[in-house]
């Protein structure tokens, strides 16, 4: 069963924009609602490509995950007509700390302001070296879901949940 | 845009089961919940062949429909582990009436009892040669969606909607 583990953190400064590889845009919605299903299903167009991703609903660092390319005419047609809710724009940067590539996505629209670094592991007790512009951990906060961002986006936080407090 | 224009219909005997070209046995489930979204994502394995399929949760003969060949393994991990409320299990049987290929759909388990036929058309107005064993139409009611059906199976309908009645 293929499966993403990941570790989710905020970012502290800006130091992170002197070390990105590059950069790509991001537009995506949800075919699934994270408060009734098991699994989100995700719409994205990522450049000129269309990605159809299925992830599992759970908490934690690992997450049973599916992705299969598909053509970006119908992506971008789900996009405009079968997406719940507003869709998420953000840019994705690739940077790179000492051979780890962080994948940090800086949110647009209703989630402009929001900043978050991925970084994918092989094993969930696989140690990470912290950069100096690495945040505080919010892995296991349920806000921060890019599916649950289409339903509650980042203007509509209170200044608590903003800082990375366990709100949820 | 692909869309599929299918129209619907309850049987009134078995004399179709003379006409059978082919049958082949499905099993499937949904990542969506059709209350909520405005696409139903549906799992599928027909045979050993997995299938994921996109299609838009409106009313009437017509929609918008994506279809994508995933790996069997994997339908099967999802329908397993991803998918909400019971699986649908149903036999799909290919009926031939004067070249057009009607499916009907004997479904299993919860909604055993259940047979409806359906028919897949080039455009809403074409014209159906009905067979004498072709029962009443219900394309357009949204209990017979088989995302409807893994929500509220068969065996809970009262007998006016066993009996194909308007009453959704």
């Amino acid at each position: 069963m293929p499966r993403e583990i990941e570790r989710k953190y905020l970012l502290i400064d800006e130091r992170w924009r002197e070390q990105v590889l590059r950069s790509q845009p991001f537009r995506q919605g949800y075919l699934s609602d994270h408060r009734s299903g098991r699994a989100s299903v995700r719409v994205r167009l990522k450049g000129d490509q269309g990605e159809l991703n299925i992830k599992s609903l759970e908490l934690g660092s690992s997450r049973q995950e599916y992705e299969y390319p598909i053509p970006a005419s119908e992506a971008r047609e789900m996009l405009e007509t079968l997406c719940q809710g507003p869709l998420i724009e953000k840019t994705r940067h690739w940077v790179d700390y000492r051979g780890q590539v962080f994948e940090i996505d800086e949110f647009h629209s209703d989630n402009a302001g929001l900043v978050v670094a991925e970084l994918e592991l092989d094993r969930e007790d696989q140690p990470v070296e912290a950069p100096a512009w690495l945040g505080p951990e919010v892995t296991h906060l349920p806000r921060y879901f890019n599916v649950a961002l289409a339903q509650r986006p980042y203007c509509q936080w209170s200044s608590a949940e903003k800082a990375g407090e366990d709100a949820d």
